[in-house]
Order: C-alpha cells, then structure tokens, then sequence
C-alpha cells in the first residue's frame, strides 16, 4: 500500500508490478492503452467539462500540449483541436470528391461536427443531416471546441438527436453520402456495426451513392477490422478501404471502408469542387486523395 | 513528498500538478513524450539489457505488449520487434527498388540491423556496409533482437564500428545506395545532419546513386523537419520525400528524405526484384511504394 503525505492512499495502479494503466486522465496525463498494452499519453490540463450522459461518460480537457483541447467519449479518445483535420478531411473529402454532384449526405455520430464541417465545403451540398444519439456530446462540443463545431449552425444542417438503428430503418433513396462517424464497436456505437444496419444504409443511398464507415485501427485493432469488413461484405458489391495517418489514435494509422452498389473508388473524381476545396484543407489534396487506397501487405491480407 | 510503505520516496513527477513525464520506463510503462506534450505509452516487463556506451544509454525491454521486445537509446523509441517492418521496409525498400543494380550498399546508423536485413533480400547486392558509431548497440541487438539483426553476420555484410563522419569523409564514387538510419538531430546522430556531411555522402555515391535519410515525424518535429531540408536541398538537385505509418513513433507518421544527383523519384521501378521481395514483407508492395510520395498539405507546405 502507498501512502501520500495527506494521509491518501494512492491508486494501486502506479505500483511497480500490479499495473494497468486506465485510460483516461490520472496524475496529469490522458492515456488511452489499447488491449495490445500500448497507446497515446499526452499531458493534460484543466477539465473543462465532464459528465455522464445515459449513454457515456463526455468529457472536454485542455492538454498542456501542442494538440490544444481533446475529446473524449468513455475515457477514449475522440478528437484534438490539433490533429483533428486528419480524420475529418479524410472521412468527407474522400467519397465526397467521387460523387459528381453530392446534394444529400447523412452523418452518423459525428456529434463533434468535424465531419459536418468539412461535408459542408462542398456547395453542391443542399441538406446535410446528423444523426447523433447523444445530445450531450453536441453542447458540449458546440461550447468548448468551436473550431470543430462551426458548421453546426449552418441552415442547411439538420440535426438529429436519435439513435441512428430507428432512423435508418425505413429510408429509402434519400442520400447521395452516408458518413458513419461512429465510436468503436462497443458500447452505444455497437449497433452501428451489423449486416442490418448496414442494410438500412445501403436502402438509403440513391443511384450512385456512397458510404464510408470508419473502421478501426488496421494495426492496433485487426480483429474488428476483419469482423466489420466481412460484414460489409455481405452487403455491399464493392466494399474498398483507404486509410491514413491520425496522430492521437493508437498506432497513428487508421482505416475506412469505402461502400456502393454502383461506384467503385477511384473511377472518379470531382477537379472542380477539389480545386475550392484544397486550399482549405491540411491534409487532402488529389495525389494523396488517390495513394489513399494503396495499402500495406498486412491489411490487404487481413481484409 | 510521497512515501511509500517500504518507506522509500515515490518520485514528485507522479503528484498531480507537478508532473514531468520523463522519458523511459518508470512504474510499469515505458514513455516517450516529444516536446509538444504528446507521445506513446507501453507496457514495460523485464529490462534485459541496460548500459550506458561511451555515446549512450542503450536498453533493450520486454514489454507486456503486442510489440515484443523495445530498443531505446538514450530513453528514445528506436525499434520494436512488433512494427519494427514499418520502419525497414520503407527505409530499404523504396530507393533500392528504385536502383537498376544496386551491387553496394552502405547503411550509417542502423545498429539494430533491421535495415540491413532487408537490404540483403535484394539479391544484386554485392557488398553492404553498416557504419555504426556503438559497437554495444550492435552487441545488444545480436543477443535479445535476433529476429531484427539476424542479416549482421551475413558474410557480404562489412560491419564498422565507426563514427560515420570520419568514415565519409574520403569516399568518391563507392556506393550505389547509401541510407542513413540515424537516431534523432541530437546526441550522437547531431553530425550526420550537416550540410559538410550530406556533401560526403553525395560524393560517396556512384552515378545513379541515391541517399535516403530518415527525416523525422512530419507532425511531431516540424522544425527538424523543416531544418534538415533546407539543408538537404543545398546539397543534393533531387530532394523529394516519402512518408509511412510507424506504430510506435510520435504521431505515428514519418518521413524519409529520397536525394540524388541523377535519379528522380519514381522514374524507375525493378518489377524483377519486387516479385521477389514482395513476399516476404508485410509492408512493402508497388502500389505503396508509388503512394508513399503523396503528401499532405501541411508537410508539402513545411518543405
């Protein structure tokens, strides 16, 4: 047992020995450690907001680093003020920039509005719905991380605070892109992540439309990886996957599956919008919009 | 001031406001946290080697973690036996494929081996240099890395315990392929990143020939970044830059400088030799190798 000069005990965890790390904050740093035992540590400032929702723990802190404020969903991480174009631009600009004209787009979860923001620099675009089960992650993003929520204001921006399972139970032709901007595969983005649903999506999507769904860790987390592909399989013709770099997840490289009835990846692509769009961006341009698809032997293996 | 129950002072870094995580292993969990308050965390188990040489401390760990064994050098991440490949693979790979013969090989650095590995799966060569400043390095890797060095006693292999900047200082028109597998801008690898240095280096190579560096995280360390090209294009006509994920380096992304007086990037490819190596990475393949030279905008921007 350790003791502390206050008279508190301190946590077992830190213990030589008798270890394991929790993910979340604990003296001074955020770690998230993957079930492999490795992971992201970043030093962590003040806790600007923290609550349990009926669905997760949300919670907003400033880091003491050069990532600015991060967001966390159940003690795991979600996004940073400073890396958080990796994944938004990737997750938008990549099916978007292979629709010629993308009118209709459906975000899932996405209660950051990261995706929104970027879906939204398509002017092609006339409706852009979110689809978010949990309230509180909207408010408390809208309030504390502004740069990432921008677009939520937009008039174009419906919003929905459901859960995505009952609203996509009976659409049928509705988007031209459907974004899954879904947590892991546990809890309440659980659902997210069966043939059903992704069923509902694909009776969703008009003539030529396209989902991307997140999809994991190719590194950190190959056995989800694997499960969801061969899912996605049993429902969509062509089923792709891109990937890219996302400094603050686990293994710094994360994948995304590219779905349609009717378009295959990289058959298209949109000069007229990406030539608006670029110089806005950090990340997307057109060659690394195209190298996204080429993947390492390992992951071609395990899909 | 903490005290535990052995009675022995439990380090002020762990008190809550007071917090420096230093580099290394401490409780349990090796840290490297770069100096924008950000890195990786890892399940540390038994230290099988930890001694300082004349340049460094040199440690080699279990860890309690999908990723093997670890080396670091002076508490930096250098190498794991679980993503060591990322790093190899696309250090070796991307400019001897691009190499119509490449018969002489010189890696500076590189005492853990893992470079030399697979440049020896390239059958053309004739003789490989590995020019290593710590001969314990070299030691240590041999007894507790045996998968990463297992091509050290290759009989082609010449291996030198050397400080590289003496050993380049009269090389003239003797290597085909020259790759730089250094530790970071500081300690002993602050040498091998001068412009009197690269200048050595392009007078050592061969018509044809081509240098790669390894060019630090271009998310992490954009000012050593930034430095080390400037420098580069002072020196050599063809400056261009590859990237890769590695798991276990800040920010999980990195860069590797391609240079050559006569050759450019992706003018030519060796289909023969790549059937071959193919297999046997799991990494490495064509369409990876052409997308490596796609960047994002923020590091097109820093170069």
């Amino acid at each position: 047992m350790i003791v502390s000069n206050t008279g508190n005990y301190i946590p077992v965890f830190f213990y030589r020995k008798e270890i394991i790390m929790k993910n979340g904050i604990e003296n001074g740093y955020y770690h998230e450690i993957t079930p492999g035992g490795f992971g992201i540590a970043i030093k962590a400032g003040k806790v600007l907001f923290s609550d349990n929702s009926p669905f997760q723990k949300v919670e907003v802190f400033e880091t003491e680093s050069d990532l600015g404020r991060v967001l966390t969903l159940d003690d795991l991480m979600m996004t940073t003020e400073g890396d958080e174009y990796h994944y938004h631009e990737m997750i938008a600009h990549i099916p978007m920039m292979q629709h010629p004209c993308p009118k209709s787009v459906l975000v899932i979860g996405g209660g950051d509005g990261g995706t929104i923001r970027e879906v939204m620099k398509h002017k092609t675009v006339e409706r852009a719905v979110l689809c978010e089960i949990d309230g509180m992650v909207i408010d408390a993003c809208k309030k504390y991380l502004p740069t990432i929520s921008c677009q939520l204001d937009n008039p174009k921006v419906e919003i929905l605070v459901q859960d995505a399972i009952e609203y996509m139970k009976d659409k049928k032709d509705e988007f031209d892109i459907v974004l899954i901007d879904s947590t892991d595969p546990m809890g309440p983005g659980e659902g997210l992540f069966t043939d059903e649903f992704y069923t509902n999506v694909k009776n969703s999507l008009k003539k030529g439309g396209i989902m991307v769904a997140q999809s994991e860790s190719p590194f950190a987390q190959k056995e989800s990886v694997q499960k969801m592909y061969k899912q996605l399989k049993k429902v969509f013709p062509t089923v792709a996957t891109y990937t890219s770099n996302i400094p603050t997840y686990p293994g710094g490289y994360w994948a995304w599956a590219f779905c349609s009835t009717d378009v295959k990846p990289l058959e298209y692509y949109n000069e007229e919008r990406a030539a608006e769009i670029i110089p806005t961006c950090k990340i997307y341009n057109k060659d690394y919009h195209n190298a996204r698809f080429a993947l390492p032997n390992y992951l071609k293996e395990l899909l």
